[in-house]
């Protein structure tokens, strides 16, 4: 009954690799922060995994060409003393629960034969309001993980986030350490409310540590400004509202 | 667990036949399509699928006889230069996610076995709004179709539509292409308010051209008269109660 | 994953014997049918049905013992003309689609081998209002049972119920007769608001006429009185504040 | 597809053992009582059980270390007389009725082969009002059951719970009671407005009685005083606003 098929379209190995989730979430942070360093980075797509967890939907790209939802593997090979990546992207996570674990059951399997030793998961942490200076919160699958986090600028706040970690970013690594996969998530603080590239960019600073990298974030933090910009204009419509309008309040 | 039975009414095989898939949907503006050429073209009934996707519910006929929830397949062997048509026709599509994957995969199978080589799907693309001069939109499994569609009149506008295409006329699509079957969507404008049959007939209009078959539209033109004729009826009544109340606004 | 355990509490065999369903639905005529008849004929229980397609719950019974929430089968000996039958009730039907297919699929396989060569589904027909005199509709899987309804005073109206049937009452006439067991769905009308023993006493008159067993309906038709004394009260008392208060509609 | 793993910290044997369940329910008085009870005994985890049926999700601990969501099995010695027991608790239960099913049939094989031979389940009866002197109820799989239940102190009203036990509660029961594993629920009254340590505190005494063991109940007492201190306070507040405001409800 479930229809899963995984399109392999470069065969490649890679060697004590690092998988990076950056699947839709909150603020789309890990999308956005995933997809900007496939770019930087020039990885290139290996793998397709199409599944009936994913909603029963094609995309329609600008040449009006369909394409079944999917997830994909993107792949980099370290220059030097970097670690060989691998990205896990896509415009969907899976829809229901068991379809949650199935999917990342399978990208485990899928990872591990590749040679990924290490999942670092992308995501937002969700304020309910606007976060000026967006921290990096940070959750791992042991303590090693969490120390160099830490030295990373990774920040760990006591009981944060309460909820745990829900979807993509928290399964792959509760079920990775389950099958003795070290990793973690870099969560960065975003309102929730819209499309966040700022914290997608403070992730991205903490990743670059922590990778080794040397990531351009130029094009991501001239987003965040244009955000930043029309939130401001948001904020003085609405004081300027408040301002010359003194007494509504009173007479509503 | 998964209940699934194929009844087979007629064994039939064609050659390089053409799947319409006409299931319900936005305006019904596919079933309609569908419905209209099988009985133009006089098709006739060869397969009926049953399926624990589908509703658990049996409808009435007028004699009072129950008749499980299914869909259906009707065939036309094409005359002269014409191509042979599978249609895919019935009341309902799954009612969930993986219904619909396992429905969508299993009717693959069994339309290629019998001949199928290319599918196109038909269905309604709702604007929200009354639509009074309603084009086809298309999108297709490749460049090549695309073109062809072009050709027919269809159109393609970037970004178009957004949401992508949900439910079966586009996992049959999607689907396909991950087996190598060609094929597109043809979408007739609609305002998605109620069934549409003008859009239905624009998006037949297209298919006379795409299939080289000769269609007598009439009966349908007929019904979209109707419809439009309700609609006009509609709208006078409500300007004129605007036009009579003028004040309404004002006092309230 | 599916759970699902057959207990055999007395292993029978009839003949060319009748299934009798009266699971909880609309007014539960239905199931107040099938329990009156089970009473009335003294039928025993020889099969519960277990399964995870119920509520995952247990009913306490007067002596505080648990017993897990199932479906069950109580059998009856015709005795001269009559024919065998056999009863299927329960608290529950199944709670989900493929459920509802799974379980009607494991109930007719069960049957058939016990001997069940014809299906009688009962229900109530919701009419959202109150029902004075309460008709019987009916449906079937062949004209012959529609013919010997319509003998029993069984009413067919042409396009009722619109929406077809829903549930067991359904789906084991539409699985039943593709496996060519014949049947059909006696409906009485019932408002849907309460419990409806009068809908279900009308049901069991022409039950009795398709069964040729004669039936003491005075229990039923007791409780039926009494259901409608109190919904002639609350009418009373509805007119009565209507009438006390003749300008309220006016001022309001 | 589902996903399902037992990752057994301790191998053991068990004779002759009660396993009790204290899944979070109403009040979560179930898991208070039993999470207490492994304090108090120094019960030791042996088992911990992965699925599908639980959601997609992972807690944090105070270090940042990430768990997938579980449960898990704890289990405490018999000290003379004493029976051996063992204790099933989690932070979730199957978060889908086909789930629960399974989860509970998987545990019950899993502790019959360890050697459970009865099965208390733990929780609370929510009476949606506060509830000053909490009485325990129970329900049980059989005569014996109950009466030793009463011996206890533990209370039986006749048709309460009137919609039976839903949830791990119900369903170890009920799906022991098929297997012949005998068992039975205590129930304690709580409002089901918070967490209730007082009602997890007279399960508990009822525990102990039928038990055999003797447990220092004064940390879940002390808890109990705190939340009835709080909640006259609430009471206070509310009665003063009523006192004070005499017109409000006039003028209302």
């Amino acid at each position: 009954m479930v229809f899963s098929e995984i399109v392999t379209k470069e065969k490649i190995s890679l060697n004590d690799a690092i998988l990076l989730e950056g699947l839709p979430g909150v603020g789309n942070v890990g999308k956005l922060a995933a997809m900007h360093l496939i770019e930087e980075l020039n990885a290139k797509k290996c793998i397709e995994i199409y599944s009936s967890h994913f909603p029963p939907q094609v995309l329609i790209d600008d040449e009006g060409i369909v394409n079944l939802v999917n997830n994909e593997l993107y792949y980099y090979n370290g220059k030097g003393k970097e670690r060989d990546l691998l990205f896990l992207v896509g415009e969907y996570q899976g829809i229901d629960s068991p379809g949650q674990y199935d999917l990342c059951q399978t990208i485990i399997s899928l990872v591990k034969e590749i040679g990924v030793t290490t999942i670092y998961t992308l995501g937002g942490y969700g304020l309910g309001k606007l976060v000026p200076e967006p921290r990096v919160l940070g959750a791992a699958t042991s303590k090693e993980v969490v120390d160099s986090f830490k030295k990373a600028g990774v920040e760990f706040v006591d009981g944060e986030p309460g909820a745990g970690i829900v979807g993509a970013s928290g399964l792959l690594l509760g079920l990775g350490k389950l099958q003795n996969i070290q990793g973690g998530c870099l969560m960065g603080e975003t309102s929730g409310y819209m499309v966040d590239p700022k914290s997608a960019s403070v992730v991205l600073k903490s990743l670059q540590k922590l990778l080794g990298v040397n990531i351009n974030l130029s094009e991501l933090e001239e987003r965040a400004k244009q955000v930043d910009s029309i939130t401001n204009q948001l904020k003085d419509i609405e004081t300027n509202d408040k301002e010359d309008s003194p007494d509504m309040n009173y007479i509503g």
